[in-house]
């Protein structure tokens, strides 16, 4: 039986509607059926946005039946887009250049003023930062590790701003203090690490884990470090490849570590830590009277998504009583695979390891975690007990207070739309996407290893989705591989991504690479892309590099 | 004339609902009206969600109809919780203990599995997830610096997880990448600061942006820090005081510092740094051999509310070239009153300044910026010119490619939501808000002056919205001060708010400070509370504590 219920959300348009809110609403006049007078009962009318502000919204008196009214038409704002997004006749993106926005587009001004706008501009603002902006979740877009738009991340992220608390005690964010205990010890789980006597917390992206992952190791070696600093501490140094991330550069510059102290361990062709080198350099600094502290694996680097080999470190750490941190940011999500989760063997051994579920996983921006093997470091290196917020005569276990395990104090909430996104998908439903991601990974692969004028940066299948590849224009194919020819195919990627981008047809990433000229980052993590929209890029790329 | 549209997300209830989705669901059933054929020609009967899974959703093929019911009724869901919340008989909270949600409530596990859940289960979950949470907007919750919930600001996050972009270029966030610049512009000017000349970025947080603060200064005057680290530096010290934020010591832990090198200053008795005080331990530390470096005001403490003499700190930072930071994370919204506005002269003498819009001008959580007088300091100290992300060889003005400035990479999207509630309101709108928040302390702290039984921390009118007492129970009003008085007044307000968090009536918080025993701060930042929010609270605290 199926049960009509007339729509608490219904609405009536009223006239006096400027046209760009017109033509927004021409698919609802199109499809206007008479039925005014019949529903008049059940129906109420909505506002006349363009006599109405925002103070007219709840908690204003009578507020509702216009909040109810203006949440619709937000919703109906962004469900278009949300559908727009996913057709693949859309353009990722409408590309102008910061001037043009700056001057105002077709009436889209980003000046504020001392005056309030009525909600019809809210309105219609909201469309054009939408129109204005890049539809990372198209499955034509790759330019970054996290693409696509998971919507029950999204609900979980609109639930979570109606919640709109902070993850600093349990006071105040009880369900969602348990949710990221839940969260972290299923990612224990994964990782290998016995439940019970391992730490994290989430944090604002895989930079800010991987410092963490420093910090703590800083201070684990030397507690001494939180109240002298490192005057009182010897020269440190860590240790981390070629390939990885910057942010590990960035963490010893922000902790006063220097990035002079960051030794840079060499890689093979395809960018996995040389773990021969790692240990000459480690007998090197020693020798030299620094002393190492740390050591970053990468399982995923960003470029090339390559996996360093986490036993030969970790023996490596072990030998020389080092930290082991791991940056799987990109890399953790194949943890979730059985197929594919033995390229981070060994990761089990880490004493930290920062895994974004916003990457692979689909998470939305942003869900990163700092995992430590050992429990109570976080919060001794942190803590600094504030009054105000950590009382210790509360009625309740305060251990789920972990606002003093971070180096922030205010936190935003990024764990519910992960844990949202788990319940409704399982275990299982991760590993399916992202097996699915690493097929697509192959197929472009195999499918550019033979296609002309397309040259792989180095042989193999993919570890992980990344596909890094040269475009070679036709007027280049002759040039034998020499310095001119290096100089020419340096400017063929960015000049086909900046047509890519005038063009709105897809985005992907480039970028040079030690020795390596300019070259393309293939990746893909959204769950809406397809073998066509891999074959859509390659077409894409000949079309718009064929003149060159 | 009122033209009757047809709701596009018009519905239809399906049977197969387990209970707790037909509770939800029955004020509708109740006000079902016959009208099932008439309308059967526009609307769409609403999928069973019991059988539909995430993966039915968008980007599913024919993904689209399920995909508008779900968020249909997600919508629903959530503006029943803003509804009750804004809602003054509904309670703040229904407190449970972490063992009770861990174990289960009514059927809310909160465990994953393996498998997916359907759809009709989600949307259980994020019923009860709203349901066992503290409703942070309800206009008796004072528990925190950041109340209320703004339905612009809201709106904001949702189009913000929408568009799910990354801060790190303009290549993939130009409207907000512009955004931003405009809101940073916008605070210079609030500041007192050249706008062409200053720069800034949001930040995670009030302790994140202090950090900003400290980690430039220290840059400015020894920029080789970033290279060799803290070793090359001379022994650095900061002044900041005693009623300051701890996220001064945290700073000084995380980049190195050291929380010993970290010299607290003398407050008056209404928590104002005394500015002779300061002098002395700056010729104190420099006499000792230590390189005072730093010296961080308040602006609007985080429990009395007080706000620093920013022009005596300024006459000492010049006189000894140091790097003056006001934290005005609290106090930083009186810049948009006219009226107050004066508590913070001379801030515009600063070199940098936190402040966060999520505080006292009621944006959503977070939205925290920090903002240096010296243009170029924040990339220059942060740059790490990542070639993946920072191409040189963009066809746009990469200045707009702010990324680099930040100690993140990736970094949420945090300034879409200040800006529509700028645009919707106005400065004179958040002017406004401001004014009846302290209009609103101000009567409380009367009110409470001339209360039998309740005294006040310290005398004088509130500067900002804080208001600091004792409650003093019957039985404790015979009892001379002293040390026993003391050991019982350190009991009542924790024992107060716990029987205050059971009964989920009201929330306020509560602290010790200095040699003073645990007392009440009452706040107001949410635009919802009125006069009678404020007696409530008086009388829930004679009620609940008339025993003790």
């Amino acid at each position: 039986i199926c049960l009509f219920l007339p729509h608490s959300l219904g609405e009536k348009m009223c006239t006096r509607m400027n046209d760009k809110y017109k033509q927004r609403h021409m698919w609802k006049i199109l499809s206007q059926v008479d039925t005014e007078e019949k529903d008049s009962g059940t129906e109420s009318c909505a506002p006349d946005f363009s006599t109405v502000y925002a103070h007219d919204l709840l908690p204003a008196n009578n507020g509702e039946e216009c909040t109810k009214h203006f949440l619709q038409e937000v919703v109906d704002i962004l469900l278009n887009y949300i559908r727009r997004m996913f057709d693949r006749e859309s353009k990722v993106l409408d590309f102008h250049y910061p001037h043009q926005l700056l001057d105002g587009l077709e009436g889209f001004s980003l000046e504020l003023s001392d005056e309030p706008e009525p909600l019809e501009q809210i309105l219609v603002d909201c469309q054009d930062t939408l129109k204005y902006g890049v539809k990372t979740g198209h499955p034509r877009f790759f330019n970054q590790l996290s693409t696509g738009l998971d919507l029950i991340g999204l609900v979980g992220e609109w639930l979570t701003a109606t919640a709109n608390t902070n993850m600093f005690t349990y006071e105040i964010a009880p369900v969602f203090i348990v949710m990221e205990d839940i969260l972290l010890k299923k990612m224990y789980t994964m990782i290998g690490w016995p439940v019970g006597e391992a730490d994290g917390i989430f944090s604002p992206g895989g930079t800010v884990s991987n410092l963490y992952s420093l910090q703590v190791a800083r201070y684990k070696y030397f507690p001494e470090v939180k109240n002298k600093g490192m005057a009182a501490l010897p020269n440190l140094v860590l240790f981390t490849s070629e390939h990885s991330h910057y942010s590990i550069k960035k963490a010893a510059a922000v902790l006063g570590i220097g990035t002079d102290n960051v030794i840079l361990v060499k890689c093979n062709e395809r960018g996995k830590m040389i773990p021969e080198d790692l240990e000459a350099k480690i007998l090197e600094a020693k020798s030299k009277g620094f002393v190492p502290l740390y050591v970053n694996a990468t399982a995923g680097t960003t470029v090339y998504g390559a996996f360093d080999p986490l036993n030969d470190i970790a023996d490596i750490c072990e030998k020389n009583k080092l930290w082991m941190h791991v940056d799987a940011a990109w890399g953790g999500g194949l943890l979730m695979s059985r197929k594919h989760s033995v390229k981070l063997e060994g990761i089990e051994r880490a004493n930290s390891v920062t895994w974004n579920p916003h990457k692979m996983m689909g998470v939305p921006l942003q869900c990163s975690a700092i995992l430590v093997r050992e429990k109570g470091l976080l919060q001794a290196c942190n803590q600094m007990n504030a009054g105000y917020l950590f009382q210790t005569d509360k009625q309740y276990d305060i251990s789920y207070d972990t606002g003093d395990k971070t180096i922030q104090c205010g936190r935003h909430v990024d764990v519910f739309k992960f844990w949202l996104m788990w319940k409704s998908k399982g275990s299982s439903g991760f590993e399916q996407q992202i097996n699915r991601c690493l097929e697509l990974a192959n197929y472009f692969y195999k499918t550019l290893k033979n296609r002309e004028g397309f040259e792989l940066v180095f042989d193999g299948e993919p570890e992980h989705t990344n596909v890094c590849f040269w475009y070679i224009p036709p007027n280049l194919r002759g040039i034998p591989k020499g310095p001119e020819r290096s100089r020419l195919l340096h400017q063929v990627a960015p000049r086909i991504k900046a047509r890519m981008m005038e063009e709105g047809t897809t985005m992907v990433g480039y970028q040079p690479h030690g020795d390596k000229v300019n070259f393309f980052r293939m990746v893909f993590s959204n769950p809406a892309s397809k073998k066509c929209d891999a074959d859509f890029l390659i077409c894409e790329i000949e079309r718009l590099g064929d003149k060159l």
